[in-house]
């Protein structure tokens, strides 16, 4: 598969005049894909049952003839006004009880059944008309679940939809009451009927409760998504898509992957940085203009494992492409600086050196009206050459004697999985403290070590041919997992909250967690910290925020200045009792990197490396050239290497 | 009067073979009293009017007869969901207008008739039940009124209940008019069905209206509780209590204590610490392992007071308890650390030397599921002793040869007034300003002096035998209190904001206050202050937050380096203009307290002290040994000398 | 014109046998004017209809016997109850939906035409009887329009009025959907009676919606003002007002001012400070006894031009008072703390100085009822002199011999445009900037520099004879004013953002921003910038916040250390591409001084001057006295010189 290049284009908000000139220029700056229709719903049916087809035939036809790839959306993001007017309450509804209004787009509530139809019977007529459209090479569902907040619907619909979930997963409601607890405050039901959705309770709700509202929440959108790809998979053999959002965790990205060809992401790094990285104050000034050095990369190799979801490939060689590239400033951030020269290339190339098949800049030319209108393109608004296709071409370029894909195997792989992401935003116990945060960092120190990284999802069967598999707080595993992983010959990092929860939400407490085969490790207490409290480690580095009590016959590898086990081992398995900061990660990388026989090297702040079959890249994500190897890399460099 | 241990048990959560070996082991390890029953309404009547009795027997059986004393709650904190389901409406409403929804607890409206109907009821059946059980010793009502927010409701119900509370209160809708100033901006009613509750309003109500509600919505708590204690004195001898929560000053807890024997309050220091106790950083910092040294220590105070409400003893002899006592990590506040060894032992102890009866500790086996599982407990969830069991039986050995409970008067008095807590609420004219956080300041300055102290409620009868008597911050005196006070043989220290307000919250202003009899001071303006704008004092110390001016004949104590006076001093009579920092209320101590004939010793940080008729304690809530009287006092250390 | 003082005055809150005595102690302290009436409107009319003037009459006629001069209100502001039942939907809508309640004051909405109707009504009668009143010699239309965020209702009346809005705007709705460009996100209707407000939209609306509404809302209260105006004039010939509130930009004040005689705004330096200015902590500390040393300065500058706005005077003649004086501590601000002694009495003679006509105290009397009972008076609640009260009797003395008003057009002009503002705020694009936040940093370096300064409504007639015209940040500027700048013979400074959107919030793109005649500039890029990311220029200073990248052919007069041109200019017209920091904007304004033959002195930190035709005035805003000129000028100092 050949690395390509690619853009966002709204036909619909362009003379058609242009269209040519544009296609010919995209061709001309080495593009391959253009992605279009994902918000054009509107020029489609611009009232019920009007359909104009003619512009979006003619537009597919110019790009087609100058030679792009049509990436083709379905318009299901953005429903019309005439579509809310005739189905009044298929507007999501707030935690405070507001209906999510008309006049922005995502006003949708995914368990609405008159919405779910208005979709099948748009797609339907999409899938029809393009379906084996020659230029159509691709399709993307709908756009970016859940940004803007847009899984959690507290509708009536949504109410409605979770009880007949909820009658699906508990054979009756006394099974229900005794699996959430629900006696602990009189919270039993005496019947479905009366299961309301968890918001605006007095105090925090039962977080069972809590928790299967967010199982539903997730798959009602898997099931929204199925229902489109079920509908173009009778029109179609293209590869089907969804350009899911960054840090975006509120549904299971790899249930909705099962149904998809492709994985893709929409990648803005200094948005991202500002916005939800969760960097400290001093790592958003170091890194204002380049973006988090491993925020990027861990969606990347997320991605990828999404993309394998389907099931036909092995996790490393999932398909992935970015579909939004950030190409300068954009406009939603808290604030919005202009990327460091060479950034645009560089965040392409990390891409590429991840195993992506495609890159495509959002957008083609910056708009001039609405919402984005701040939302730098990779043509000015005047249709004057902006910074970021000049590095766009360079890419272009260098791609000519590049290598296709090479999917590998990394040597390390670190488990993800979406449903303990909830599980800690249901009960963090600690202010500030989330599961995405505590992989995000266990990443970071992986990378920090110089290591090419596997993201898996929690599944028995993907395991094997990995020196070492962390899996940081994971707090429900099947008795399956835990025995692959006891079975692995990796070496397996677990902790903190291992196994510290049910599929329900109950503490399993005979034993007490993590209740591992083969690591006789005992979770006696835990306890949470605020931020001025670390606790330092014998030999360096400390936990901050979570620290459990831990007791066994296992080998202490880390413990407190006080003598408290903070990391233990048996076997090929290692407990790790807490969050530990920069330093106690990086000791314990070298720990498991060392047992596992793995190639570690400390790089440099900013400096960061991936493998692929034939290929090292460097990247300097730093405003300094910095030595890497023996060379200088500039700022905002990228070096490749072949492997020999 | 023993000094006792006990726990809080919740049969219904665990299978019924073990609560035999619970109740073995819960006497082993030297408890007396064990409260059950106060969210089990929901298993005594799973549907409207079939009542499940036989397990509550059995158990009630079990633990009586292995030699613990039950302490019965009545269930109206959590009703089932049918009640709900029968009253729609018995929801609180928020001050947003939403109701506030089943799906944890306290979900009821104190003014909506039908659930206090429903409370009638179900009350009635478990009183009739168990009102003569030899096994059922004591009482409690509902559960911590006021937790979470839930005195105040915008409901329906509370507007309907305002308005009858209004007509009782003031002849005619002309006098409520002049009595609140409300030609102010044309505010006045033409009937009292106009009258609407304050919140939603424009900009902020006028405070007098808003005053009203307050005093209101606590006489509505008064109302409910009254309604069943007197259900439950049909049927039992036993006393009845209630368990208040720390700083929930949203009603009077001396008004509810009137009706009940026993006052009791759950003590979580270092959930207190981080949530409430409005500690600096590095207070909190300083004792994130140990509480405030103050907080717990005031509220014991303090329910000694509340607990001689029902006007049988002498505030001293106040009879109250420990209802729930932290033995570990909680799981509600923004971080939840453990405890440091020792603690749990000291804030026992704290209680006794404060005069408790009984110190129950919460919970006695950690929970699995629900909205507390990681709340600590004397068991761990597994069965196994927690830590904090081994302290409850070093303090259930220590007991053995301690003197019983031994009230005696302090000889310093400081006055807690609930109202004034809502005055200062209502109008605190500078951010950060409580009532409450004025008097913790002055209770600390007391106690860092060394003294014993008794809390007083703002009542003529109560100041006889004092040498000092502290009135911070009382915006509402009545002439009888002005005169006890003026005729009292204390030293009584008034001001900031004394008589500032007339009950219906309008500034007296002929003559201006505080208008106090024997003293010449007038407030002729006052002044709130940034944090970065402390007055210094000459002298030492620093007004900070709020300050008056004053004018007058008498005395000047302390002035400003400028040179305005801060307190002055007229016979008995000391008026503090501001609010003092540490330096300025340890020097206003000193001054009073020489004047008094008080023994003052300055104690080291992190040191508190108290007498009982014939102990001396001292605590060290530090993490450091310290020595006090010649000995080293190790880190959450207690010490207990015989007074000779 | 004689420059006099005043003050606010509520006869409806005290005795009538102190009116008497009230005014002549008002005649004594050199008092001209009383206000009074405007929150009166539920003691002129307690029910419907039953009209009480007789107490009215002999207010006025009390005052006027004794000399004084009436200013009578229009009540409108405060609405009785009954006028609610009347008309429960009048209420203004907050963001959230939510009815914003009786109870305080402003609790209207400007759409609703059933309250229009009372106010026709009511503002009839009261004009009829009082309009030909010797005694009342101006009027004032309502009080503070938007105070308290009351311009901007969700209302279903506002949304009906908003679509008959649009429709007269826009001649279909297709129209509309082009101009907004709602193809964006499919937002393109089929109707103008689908077009919502606004608010509670899933992710920000379009920026045109939004900037359309704030349009609207801005029109309503022109009307809703005019409505009163016409009235008025049946019966007076007597000016008429209306007292602005500061800093309060949601209508646009030179329209309401263009009905309207007299200009006039209530200024309250210290609770602004706390509350609006957006001052630095550190400034907030330095001037927490004074006040921002500019903002009450650019009020008395703006309001001269909102009183030029009716057109009969040039702008720099416009005729404005300072309706509310704040005469010591407020109640209202964070904290409120009280002036350093002398400030009452500098901010008079600061009006003054920027050509008041008037300035009344408020209020006479502290009033001990109600919201404002912590606001400070000339008098005490008690009837005694208050501090502020010595220090008008002192400007009194004063005013003996000193000048009348003595208007005299600036050699400097800064644009001040409320459609701007309404643009930043719409679409800010980094966190904290506005619009009148840029506006108030330029007019601070203009002060700085010990300019005189006039504020200029966005207007093509009104640049004639100055030497320089600062245009910082308007967004939206037609053809005729660019025509009138580039015609200038002034220096004229644009940017940032000049001209970047069209009049409905779109971006013009043919040529892109700011497309301005005769400057061969072109903004090719923006950023913003976080706090601590400052880009320093060569030469000294820095920007902050906001930066474009510009490219052109004009000369570069400031550019980044890195060579990025930052200011560029071309004959007499300069373009700032950014915000500059104080140091940045000091070298801005030398730059443009030099070339403007202006006379420039960099005064002292807090020293203020400004010239009438023959007076120079120096006020000295800090606590320590300054040298200048020669002399001391004491702390709160002001000192006048007659100009030769």
């Amino acid at each position: 598969m050949k690395r390509t290049l690619g853009t966002c284009y709204y036909p619909e908000h362009w003379p058609e005049e242009i269209w040519e000139q544009d296609a010919a220029r995209m061709v001309e700056a080495g593009l391959t894909w253009i992605r279009i229709g994902e918000f054009a719903w509107s020029r489609i049916e611009p009232t019920p049952g009007d359909l104009h087809w003619d512009w979006l035939d003619r537009a597919i036809e110019v790009l087609g003839r100058a030679g792009l790839k049509v990436v083709l959306g379905t318009p299901t993001a953005t429903p019309p006004r005439w579509v809310v007017d005739k189905h009044p309450d298929m507007l999501a509804v707030d935690a405070d009880g507001n209906p999510r209004k008309f006049g922005s787009r995502r006003h949708y509530c995914f368990s609405h059944a008159g919405y779910l139809d208005e979709c099948r019977r748009i797609v339907g007529l999409v899938a029809e008309r393009y379906g084996a459209n020659p230029h159509v090479a691709a399709w993307q569902t709908d756009n970016e679940y859940g940004c803007h907040d847009t899984i959690i619907s507290y509708s009536d619909a949504a109410r409605l939809a979770f009880r007949d979930w909820l009658r699906a997963r508990y054979d009756s409601v006394e099974v229900l009451n005794k699996a959430w607890g629900n006696i602990f405050w009189s919270m039993e039901y005496n019947s479905f009927d009366q299961i309301d959705l968890p918001n605006l309770t007095v105090t925090e709700p039962n977080p069972a409760h809590v928790m299967a509202f967010r199982r539903f929440s997730s798959d009602q959108v898997v099931v929204f998504n199925k229902v489109q790809v079920d509908i173009l998979k009778q029109h179609t053999s293209a590869p089907i898509a969804h350009n899911y959002m960054g840090r975006i965790t509120d549904f299971d990205h790899y249930d909705v992957g099962a149904d998809l060809e492709i994985a893709s992401w929409d990648s803005y790094p200094l948005g991202f940085l500002e916005d939800r990285v969760g960097a400290s104050l001093e790592e958003q000034r170091d890194y204002a203009r380049q973006g988090d050095p491993d925020f990027q990369a861990f969606h990347h190799d997320l991605y990828r494992a999404v993309g394998a979801a389907k099931g036909n490939q092995p996790v490393a060689q999932g398909r992935w492409w970015v579909m939004e590239q950030q190409p300068g400033p954009v406009n939603w951030a808290p604030y919005n600086p202009s990327p460091l020269p060479g950034m645009v290339r560089l965040w392409t190339w990390e891409a590429f050196a991840h195993g992506a098949e495609a890159v495509c800049y959002f957008r083609w030319r910056q708009a001039p009206f609405a919402q984005e209108q701040l939302h730098a393109g990779l043509l000015r608004p005047d249709s004057v050459d902006a910074p970021a296709i000049h590095e766009a071409r360079q890419v272009r370029d260098e791609l000519i004697d590049a290598p296709e894909v090479q999917p590998k195997q990394a040597p390390v792989a670190l488990v993800f999985d979406y449903a303990s992401d909830w599980m800690w935003a249901t009960q963090p116990q600690g202010q500030g403290l989330s599961y995405f945060g505590l992989v995000l960092d266990t990443y970071r120190a992986l990378r920090r070590a110089g290591l090419t990284v596997d993201i898996l999802p929690l599944r028995a069967d993907v395991f094997d041919g990995y020196k070492a598999i962390f899996v940081p707080g994971v707090m429900y595993l099947s008795d399956e997992i835990k025995a692959a992983l006891s079975a692995s010959k990796a070496q397996v990092v677990l902790g903190p909250r291992t196994g510290a929860r049910d599929a329900d939400f109950v503490m399993p407490h005979a034993p007490l967690p993590p209740a591992m085969p083969g690591l006789d490790v005992t979770v006696s207490r835990l306890e949470t910290l605020r931020p001025d409290m670390p606790i330092a480690l014998q030999g360096g580095g400390a936990i901050t925020g979570y620290l459990e009590e831990i007791e066994g016959s296992a080998e202490t590898l880390l413990k407190t200045e006080a003598g408290a086990p903070v990391a233990m081992r048996q076997g090929n398995l290692t407990y790790m009792a807490g969050w530990g900061d920069g330093a106690a990660m990086d000791r314990l990388v070298a720990l498991i990197g060392g047992a596992a026989g793995l190639e570690l090297r400390q790089l440099p702040k900013g400096i960061r490396t991936r493998d692929t079959a034939t290929e090292r890249f460097w990247f300097n994500h730093t405003t300094e050239a910095v030595e890497v190897e023996g060379e200088m890399l500039p700022a905002a460099g990228v070096r490749r290497v072949a492997l020999t």
